[in-house]
């Protein structure tokens, strides 16, 4: 994990300072509803010596009250400690209901020691990772947050702060005979460090990787996670399942109220780039046959929103031979009786194909979710299990486009209208459109929420402002082209 | 995993064929149950080539009705799976709503063929075990039992199977070059079967070893298995909390009814026993001591069983300086802010002294599901959490003895009508006492089911037949001394 650990793209300073501020307010915040709902939260900071782990835990708790939170440091377990069993100084300091516990060293020190120091054998170091394993699932099914850090930093940026630290007679008491073992064996320390977080890295305990190269940096990456972290566990208080913690980098992402429909294109320009850009479309369609890269396109967007022309559009660019449209309606009962993913997974295109989904597996967060056709419980968890499957294509090897065409409510209600009072467009409106129009602000939320929580950097949503179909349709061609471009 | 495993015991032929009849009829009747509930269950048969996988397989689902489930031989992706992602052929075959899927191989082949073969490099690797956590994770999420069995042999008992295949024509096809490479590479093999089983050993999907030496007591061994995980399923159906399978080999322990309580001892020999019990547990008390082994023991039983009396008789054997009793009452509220085993935490002895617990963690499956004292999911999972606690006393080195003290009801209305009418046994008797009493019938069935799911290889319950006080005393004795002798 540590090996492959791709880092989040650091901010600038200015926007490190503004997010910092609000995030800081918004943790602060949260130690009410902590308290309200008597959620006890673990939080773990692990990681390389020299790397603020201290440092930082000071000033993520300067944002809270005492009475909400303990911080514990766990250094060397005490004689009487080494007379009972291994977990049992850990366990008799989890939190109390409502409040935070900050432990500043965890279990990991203890066991990644041990193992570095040749101190346990194989099957002792299994041991404690399976009572580890249970440990925190335990703490999970029984409704505490558990959340853990582990500080990186790179061999020469420890050495830099491991010397600066003894050469300041002040701070020199810092650094540790342990710090500098690690230093100099940071690489095996690599490999015990990497196999432990793999091992421990449970869906209802992941571990998050900071950062840790810059103070500032590090403190708002700790804060946000643990504001998203808490929101995900306070929604689970009082319920059985655990929702899981989202550990996928997010893109930010507008809502739907801020963004600028007033945008279009001449019938001009309109008829030039649309030929343009089929035409280049079209060639790359050749490439990524012969190079077999797999294309999802995926659209979602309102009622009349123009979907239908605007997949037409791409796909007459394409050969028929190298592409396939599925219009998803509601699922028939064989697929009712699996897995909601279950249809997707079967029409998935082979490589060097494209697929394109006229509505989608997001159907779960928004006319399920809506309707009450699936629990509480499933929608909520299935944003984490969307974007699994979609890091599942990513991994594969797939490009993926989701696109959400977005219109206003008054454009809806101009062609719902029009639809009804035009013969020939007829069959494309029903009493259901109208039923679903009457529900726009529930959908527009569930929406902006579908958004924001799905926008992974591997497959972020891409808005397409639909009041002018042209400018829509040419949009889209060219999101594709980028795309593929790209890769 | 596969390294440290240890074998269930196999009993003898008779006990295994009465098991198997048992065991074959508990399944057939689950196909009912699972339609109506509708419990999807994928059962896959992983394991060394000529160990049986195909054949126990046939004889599993020999049981059932052919509407109920299917099989799916997994070899060899098709051209047209490899130009999937690699989940892609597992996923469209996973079972629908209330029937069964049986895989006679699964992504363990794939994965581990690869990684012999060195298909696949460290990051390709770790990817496809995340990709199956999830996969797994996500099935358990959204309701289905999964359930994985691997078939193990002796490199000596595969090389002996697969010649005995080979030489005979008719069998001579089910024997693969695959087959014969895996014998040949048996270390290699285990090494890397062994890191995949522990890396992908999930609580949502546990691995089951099946010791395949013998097929009908494989047979027997994955019979039970189904029909205990599938009757953890049909409690989850509907729930969002998975109950986890369990995973501990249990001990055969009697129903309550079944227990002879016309057992008892002469006033004599028992003043003798007693005298000489005692010196012997006084001697062994002083040895544990030096040896630095823990000793828990747990008592249980009905009011008025003679708990109190009992643990007397014990402790006056014992240097006061090396044990200590807990009386466990109703929790303190810093108690119950916290995981219900925190104050068992909080007073597990030190190594070398002795813990008695006057009523313990298992309240939580008696008192406090039966007056509503937390949910049904909390009791539900408690049993193996408390299965897991355990474990990690007995991994830590500790002797737990776990008693519960039976009476009859004619013998506790007896006893708490005495109390009622002797003053200086007044303080004994409560209106709570008489209320339980009324629950005898509920607390019997919440009794049994604890002792059958809680009686662990490695810490099971021994039943005291208290209607004799003497008899029940010297019997706890004995077991006490018996356990630290064994050590």
């Amino acid at each position: 994990m540590l090996k492959d650990w791709s880092k989040a793209k650091k901010p600038d300073q200015t926007e490190i300072d503004a997010r910092l501020e609000h995030a800081r307010m918004e943790l602060s915040a949260r130690q009410m509803a902590i308290k309200e709902k008597k959620l006890p939260v673990l939080v773990i900071f692990d990681g390389w010596g020299g790397a603020g782990k201290g440092s930082i835990l000071g000033k993520v708790i300067k944002n809270l009250d005492p009475r909400f939170y303990k911080t514990e440091t766990l250094s060397k377990p005490s004689e009487d400690e080494l007379r009972r069993p291994f977990l049992y100084r850990y366990f008799v300091r989890i939190p109390e209901a409502g409040r935070f516990s900050f432990f500043d060293g965890s279990w990991m020190d203890e066991i990644t020691k041990a193992r570095l120091q040749g101190k346990t054998n194989d099957d002792e170091y299994r041991q404690q990772l399976t009572s580890i394993k249970r440990f925190e699932r335990q703490l999970s099914d029984n409704g505490y947050l558990v959340i853990k850090f582990f500080f990186h930093i790179s061999r020469s940026e420890q050495k830099k702060r491991l010397s600066a630290l003894t050469d300041d007679r002040h701070t020199a008491w810092r650094v540790s005979k342990w710090d500098l073992w690690q230093n100099k064996h940071y690489d095996e320390c690599v490999d015990v460090y990497d196999e432990y977080l793999e091992l421990t890295n449970q869906f209802i305990a992941p571990w998050y990787f900071i950062d840790s190269g810059n103070r500032k940096w590090a403190e708002l990456q700790i804060t946000e996670i643990l504001v998203k972290s808490i929101d995900i566990a306070l929604q689970n208080t009082g319920r059985a399942a655990a929702i899981l913690q989202n550990t996928f980098p997010l893109k930010q992402m507008p809502r739907l109220c801020d963004i600028d429909l007033n945008v279009s294109i001449s019938d001009e320009d309109y008829a030039r780039e649309l030929k343009e850009l089929q035409a280049e479309l079209a060639d790359l369609h050749n490439r990524i046959y012969h190079r077999k890269i797999p294309v999802v396109i995926a659209y979602e967007g309102w009622d009349a929103a123009g979907k239908g022309g605007n997949i037409k559009r791409l796909t007459s660019a394409l050969d028929p031979r190298g592409f396939e449209v599925h219009p998803i309606a509601s699922p028939e009962p064989a697929e009712k009786n699996r897995h909601y993913l279950w249809r997707f997974w079967k029409r998935l295109p082979k490589d060097g194909h494209i697929a394109i989904f006229d509505r989608t597996w997001y159907g779960r967060v928004m006319v399920e979710r809506l309707e009450g056709f699936c629990s509480e419980n499933d929608w909520q968890r299935a944003y984490n299990e969307i974007n699994e499957f979609e890091k599942e294509l990513v991994d594969w090897g797939a490009i993926i486009i989701k696109f959400w065409v977005q219109i206003d409510k008054d454009t809806q209600l101009a062609r719902f209208t029009d639809r009804q009072n035009t013969p020939e467009k007829q069959w494309k409106i029903t009493d259901e459109d109208w039923r679903n129009r009457e529900k726009w602000d529930l959908y527009e939320d569930a929406v902006n929420e579908m958004i924001q929580r799905t926008s992974t950097e591997f497959a972020p949503w891409h808005i397409l402002e639909s009041n002018d179909k042209h400018y829509a349709r040419i949009k889209a061609l060219k999101t594709v082209i980028e795309a593929i471009r790209k890769r």
